[in-house]
């Protein structure tokens, strides 16, 4: 999959891609500009951090948030203040607190999954233990309301009501999640509320923080939010689809830990409900096993698969959402340059390690 | 220990209770009606969260808030509020958040912990599995925030701060209490600054929160605060006495745990304190000693504590804590009839189950 294939269907008459040329850069920042920011940020938070007591406490925070990672969701955040407003650093805590809360997710979820390795690193609860990635986690969802707080603006009970709501949807999605692992009849229904809860609320309630802090208009502010939940939707489709279809060279994690591991992933639900009654007990058969060899396991679920042309219909799903996304960003009501930068980060979030 | 003793040094000086025979009821409330009002409001929250999706995301969480405990903390909100104001319906939302807030530390702490009981029955990871009690306790987190934020007080910023800086102090005394586990060297200001945190923050935070929201002189607020900071040392001070010299059939819990567990109470530290060379090497031997019988290590340690007088000084600690709450609320610029109730509920925390 590239770029082309993602704007293929309408980016000749799309007016926000047609006038980029155009734009103007004089107050808006690139995505560099912004990731680089927020490092500087959490650079200069993870000192402080770095100070307070109890150590044991804090230096699992630390850990977690110098691993790194693309920061898209409080780029996202940024960008979207950005779209009306020029003096980003004025919310830049709010998009910190956000970085800080994923990373608070990314902590529980690693233990209740039992991961031990991210961003090619040991997990938290891996290098410090069970108990302190839950205190550590716990200690981070609270200092993502401390640093939401910082922020000024008249609107920050609106933000701190969606963020709250938020919080609590990806729970609501983690949980989801953790069900299906024991069910075979997920519906791609089921599936899409549970990635619209677990990945896509976060990205949209991003995008909708940062223009409620601008003081945007309602209306523009839940497009925005709209925006958020296409895109998210489309990014962890892409997700699915890389882990199966991906290059093991470009991709980062290992291809076909989805199907070792049995994940409802929506490929898997498709397949299951695709297949007819032959390749579905060689499906089930494989869900099943329990000692078997995974590169074997891999091409045998990869191969029906393929005879049920899953990749394809995965990827109409991704351009759906994804035209959608693109779709509400061109009826935003403002100028097509400022709109550049998202345009560029939804792009690029949608063509990682193809 | 009772109340007199408790009382026995102030109460001939002590206007509060010289008064209380005069004071006035009219739109004040007892601590069973508070009690009352917030378990009918439990229940009404209960039930609303019974009907949410997915029900094993809130099944724990009504496992656990229907667990029962004495609302303490709410009681203590209500109570602060009702000092200055007399419509207590006003902010039940922010009494149980705090008690939402209290729970979730509680199933937290108890998978830390290993604790397979509270309140006589099974914990939530014991009766769910860790994971659940880990993303149901997240969950109340965000919970109590939006139960917070359903109070529509001008000062809701101010409470939200405050609530936030005292979650992030809880983990800290947990941290704190972990960190001990390990250590021998446990110094007394060390043991008391972690159950500062541990415990006295929350329940001055509930003090203060009730305060603030009735818009009360901040002056008085934070004196609350302070009451709250010395009435939580002196509860679980009596807490560690209660555990080694309680009454087994009023005290609920199994009489010695502390010392079974060598859980570094202010009873062991001042015992590895006080002793000489040759009591200390037997504590020591105790601590250290996998393989015993739970009542001889009872017997021994309870010997030793009683060597050096432990049970008096920590009952001398528990009056001077409980003695200074005491001066606070006489100081405080309300009329002492009003301040009755929550004298009533401090001395009923002070003589539980002795």
């Amino acid at each position: 999959m590239n770029i082309k294939r993602i704007f293929g269907s309408f980016v000749p008459t799309n007016p926000i891609i047609s006038n980029m040329s155009n734009a103007s850069h004089t107050t808006m920042y690139s995505i560099e500009q912004l990731q680089e920011t927020i490092e500087q940020e959490i650079e200069i938070r993870s000192e402080k951090l770095s100070k307070l007591a109890p150590k044991d406490l804090y230096l699992p925070v630390n850990y977690a948030l110098q691993m790194g990672g693309k920061r898209l969701r409080p780029v996202l955040l940024l960008m979207a203040y950005n779209l009306f407003e020029k003096n980003v650093s004025k919310v830049l805590p709010a998009a910190i607190a956000i970085e800080v809360f994923h990373n608070f997710t990314l902590l529980h979820d690693d233990i209740m999954d039992k991961a031990e390795v991210r961003r090619n690193r040991p997990t938290v609860h891996t290098r410090f233990g069970d108990n302190s990635a839950i205190l550590s986690g716990d200690g981070m969802s609270f200092l993502s309301y401390q640093y939401l707080m910082e922020c000024t603006s008249p609107c920050l009970p609106d933000v701190l009501k969606l963020f709250t709501q938020t919080a609590l949807e990806v729970c609501e999605g983690q949980q989801y999640d953790m069900d299906f692992e024991t069910r075979l009849d997920v519906s791609e229904d089921e599936y899409l509320e549970m990635i619209r809860l677990k990945t896509a609320v976060l990205l949209a309630c991003s995008l909708k923080a940062g223009a409620v802090l601008a003081n945007a208009p309602r209306q523009q502010a839940d497009w925005l939010y709209d925006f958020g939940i296409n895109l998210g939707l489309a990014f962890q489709l892409q997700d699915d689809l890389l882990d199966t279809f991906g290059d093991q060279d470009t991709f980062g994690k290992k291809i076909g830990g989805d199907i070792v591991a049995n994940k409802k992933t929506f490929l898997l639900i498709k397949a299951l409900e695709n297949a007819g009654a032959d390749k579905k007990t060689k499906l089930l058969h494989w869900i099943e096993k329990e000692n078997f060899c995974p590169e074997e396991k891999i091409n045998a679920v990869t191969t029906i698969y393929n005879q049920f042309n899953i990749k394809e219909l995965a990827e109409k799903k991704v351009d759906f959402y994804f035209s959608k996304a693109m779709d509400i960003l061109e009826n935003l009501e403002t100028e097509n340059s400022r709109k550049q930068p998202l345009l560029q980060l939804a792009s690029k979030m949608l063509t990682r390690k193809h």
